[in-house]
Parts: C-alpha cells; sequence; structure tokens
C-alpha cells in the first residue's frame, strides 16, 4: 500500500530576521514524519515561503506550530514589505500528493482552520477548494486592502467576518487557509533566440489570453535562448504532456522547435505517470510500478512498524 | 544523496516443496535492508526465482545466506525438472538499480563468489558481466550438460574449472554467480487483431533477426488483440520510447496504430527518467527532481540515522 503524503506550502511575512524565519522552519521540522523540503526569503517582500510534506496528521501539526511559531515572533503592526498580507503565517494551503486526494486536504484545512480560530484566537479565512463561501476562492479577493483595512472592518461589516476564530484582529493578523493542486513550474526553451515568437507561444498557451486552462504563461529571453515561462497550475485538468505539444506544434509553426525543457523545482509522480500514459500509452500506470517507489514504500512501512 | 539499491534474482533448483522454498525466502527476507520484491514457482520446471533489492551490502548477504541455505535443504542427486540446472542455487545476478553502476555489480558478484567458493566448498562460475573468461559470458554456455556431466568432468577437464571454490561437486552442484542489465518484461497492443502484424512488426524490431539491440520480441494474439510481446535487456542502450516509436511508425505501415501498452512486472526509476528526457525534452533529468523520491531518499536517511 503506498503511503499518503500530503505538501504544505505556508506564506510567513518575515523575510529578514533570520532568527524568527529559522525558529519557525524548526517547528515545522521538529515533527516527525514531516520533511522541510525547501525554504525562500525574499527580503524586499519580507516573506518566507516554507515547502514541507509528509503523512497528512504529521503535516498538519507542522502547520499549526508553524502558525503558532510566526503569531509569537512576528507582529503585523511592525510588518512592511511589497507583497500583500493579512497576517504573520498568511497563507497555508495543503497539496494532496501520492495517495492523497483534494478532499482529504480540503478536511485538513478545515480543520486547521478551526484549531487555529479555536486555540490560537486568530480569524481564520478558508480560501480556494477549501473556502466555504464562492468569494473566498480567489486569494486576492481574501486578502484585500491587507492587514490594515481588515483590522478597522473586522467586526463591522459582516462580509468579513472569518470562517473561524474571533471577529477581532490581534498583532498576528489573520491566516488565510486552503487546499489546491501541486503547482509545476515548466520552462520550455525554443532552438530560436528571438524572443518575440516565445511572447506569441505563451500567448497562445495560456488561460488568460484563451489558450489551455490553468497555465500560466510568458515569454522570455533567457541566455540569448527564447522561452517559455509556466505555472501550471492543475496537471490533472491540463497534463503536462498537453502543453508541451501545443508549444511543438506552434514552435514548428513559427518556423522553429523545442530546445529543451526545465523543471523549477520538484514534479509529483502523479504528473510523471502522465506523462508515461501519454507518450508509451502504458495504460494502467502506477507509481507503485516503479521499482524503487515500491521498495521505498515497503522500506518505509517497514521502518513505521519497528 | 540519494540512496544504493541493487536488485538480486536468484534461481534456485526447487520449484514443489514449499517448506524448502519458504526457508530461502525466509533467510533472505530476515536480513535487515532487502526486501524480497516476489517469489514464483514452477512445478514442471521444479525452480523457483525470487526478486528481492535493498542496500548492496545486505543484499550480498542476503544472497549468500540464500545460497547456504539452499545447499542445505536442496539435492541435485534427487532434482528433477525441465529447466536446465547445475546447482541448487543456480543462477544468482545482480542487477544494478538507484545509485549504482554495472561495476558495483560486477565487484559485487565476484566478492560473493569468492566468499561462496572458499566458505561453502561449493564452486562457483562468473557470467554475464562478471565473467572472467569470454567463454562464459552466455549462461547457456556455462550451463551445458547440466549438473549431472558437470560431475564427470569437473577436475578433469580445465575448461571447466570453476572461477571460485573447488574442482568437486557436491549435492549442492555448482552455482552461477554475475551481473546483468534490469530485464523490462514490455507488451505494446495493437489496434487489430491480426497477430501476423504483431509476428512481423515483433520480427522487425528483436535483435535476433537484425532489429534492436538489447530487444526480444514475439508476436501474438491476447484476448483478440495482436501483441508485440517483449523483453528489453538494457534499456540504457535500447530505451523504451525507442522501441515504442519503432513500434509505433511499423504499425503505421500496415495500416495500424497502437492501441496501448503494458509493464509486466516493474520498471526502474532510470527508464522512466528516459522517457521524459525523450518526450518532453526535459535534459537534465534526475528522479531526485520527483517529490515523492526526494522524500523518500530523506525520510530513508532520516531512519537509517536514527
Amino acid at each position: 500500500m503506498p503511503q499518503k503524503i500530503v505538501e504544505c506550502v505556508p506564506n510567513f511575512s518575515e523575510g529578514r530576521r533570520l532568527e524568527v524565519i529559522e525558529g519557525i522552519e524548526q517547528s515545522i521540522s521538529a515533527v516527525p514524519g514531516v520533511l522541510v523540503l525547501d525554504r525562500h526569503s525574499d527580503v524586499d517582500h519580507n516573506r518566507t515561503v516554507i515547502t514541507f510534506a509528509g503523512n497528512p496528521g504529521s503535516v498538519s501539526e507542522a502547520a499549526f506550530r508553524a502558525i503558532e511559531k510566526a503569531a509569537q515572533t512576528i507582529d503585523l503592526e511592525k510588518h512592511q514589505g511589497e507583497h500583500p498580507r493579512l497576517g504573520a503565517a498568511d497563507v497555508v494551503p495543503f497539496v494532496p500528493l501520492s495517495g492523497t486526494s483534494m478532499d482529504e486536504c480540503i478536511a485538513l484545512a478545515r480543520a486547521l482552520g478551526r484549531r487555529v480560530g479555536n486555540t490560537l484566537g486568530i480569524p481564520v479565512y478558508l480560501y480556494e477548494r477549501a473556502a466555504l463561501r464562492p468569494q473566498r476562492v480567489n486569494l486576492e479577493d481574501v486578502r484585500r486592502g491587507e492587514y490594515e483595512a481588515l483590522k478597522e472592518t473586522l467586526g463591522k461589516d459582516p462580509e468579513r467576518d472569518p470562517d473561524f476564530g474571533p471577529k477581532k484582529l490581534g498583532p498576528a493578523g489573520a491566516t488565510i487557509i486552503g487546499a489546491r493542486p501541486f503547482l509545476i513550474a515548466y520552462n520550455v526553451y525554443l532552438e530560436t533566440g528571438d524572443v518575440s515568437i516565445a511572447k506569441k507561444i505563451a500567448c497562445t498557451v495560456r488561460q488568460s489570453s484563451g489558450g489551455l486552462p490553468n497555465v500560466k504563461a510568458i515569454g522570455l529571453l533567457v541566455e540569448g535562448r527564447a522561452q517559455v515561462s509556466m505555472n501550471l497550475t492543475n496537471f490533472s485538468e491540463t497534463p503536462v504532456a498537453h502543453v508541451q505539444e501545443m508549444i511543438r506544434s506552434e514552435a514548428e509553426g513559427y518556423g522553429t522547435s523545442i530546445h529543451h525543457a526545465e523543471l523549477v523545482g520538484l514534479i509529483p509522480q502523479a504528473a510523471i505517470a502522465d506523462v508515461l500514459q501519454r507518450y508509451l500509452q502504458l495504460d494502467p500506470f502506477t507509481p507503485e510500478q516503479i521499482l524503487e517507489t515500491r521498495l521505498f514504500y515497503a522500506l518505509t512501512e517497514q521502518a513505521e512498524g519497528k
């Protein structure tokens, strides 16, 4: 039986004070069964993104402890940065990976929201797939006006009532918790150095200008080569192979071709399985057919059984 | 850092007495860090194949214990079966997987051969990539005449001198130890029910009739559909995608196409990486870019560090 794995990518309103950032990371990595995969701080945004994963129970516990730690060490009255934010722990999305569904991540988000609201006294808004109100699906809508505006209106405007926790904002602000699909950052380099072709292809493939759903794309010139730089926000609905073939076909139309592609960061196993299904027509294909995966599942179970 | 993993697929000359078979399997699974992935017994062949994997040291230790156990419980003087064999533990190949090279498997095979020869008093022949004599590369050549003929000639004909161990055959017979690439069993189903097309395509793609190296293929009719059934004996030299595209092109030539493909058993991660490089032009691509793989590597290291 494969293990259940969930990813969590919380954003914290601190990108400058290393001791605060490390304190938050340690509150996560101290939870057994959780692994911190990445931490990225931006000084101008004054913001840190931590990526971690593990079994659902451990990931949820680690998210709670990180929100608690952030509330203790970040004061929104003093926080300044370019990036919009509502709270110390600003956004906390759960992402389904191996063996877990979006529904399980929605349930995790709502349970964590309730716990944070009730025990930490922090107002919580549920967003994206976990949203309880349609006007809270989009993160930007929830965060509108930021901490400062929310402080004024919370408790007065019922439209801004949190889903959990008090109708009152303390110095930790509010936390936005939710569930969303995995985001794949994917770049395709063209044989040409003509960036205008990359821009035209980006325009054709991206959702916002009538292209493929769940694709954000821009054209760039990177080291002398035209690049279509993308975020694929739902690889189950819009597989990587589908995007690749659309770019291949468009590139041919402009008399050029794909030179190579690159992943920025990680790709989930399920997206790999999609590629094998599409090109090798391996159907069904499950990650447990990969020898190393089978072995790791079994060894992890063995270790946990001890 | 990724873990080093080696597979071992020993063949034992017992396919009928369950207590003997289970005794051998238990001698393998009792070694920590080793996992039995499969066990297949054939009553007519009177033979059992056990597939296991793990870190190189544990796999080698488990192979030794299995050879020892087989020597204690299988008597070649009494063994009868359709499959050719030289010994109780007949053939013991090591197969490189994640993080290990063919050279490491050759070294494992030779070290195990020396240990088996010296401490168990069993004559050992090294074959395939681990062979020390060119006439011992092919398994069939080493096994010619089987146990009965070897018993007569060993110690008389220097051509049959073992690589390790005594020039004398006991009831455990001799053991053939070596290293070889992973074998992928891969079937491609065509849209047609005309088996003659599958047979023609099999003839075109297989090495023996002038096709692709490292490909064995036959044409079959399976559930009303023509199937090209293959063993890919070296996916590094002859990638799965290469075989797939040759079949696709041949099928088109016969006015048909690929319906779907299937794996029989497991595929190594490195073969998956090949597919991503070929079709998505993801270059470089390493398995550590797969989120779950990264996680399993790290969790295994964590568990081992404790």
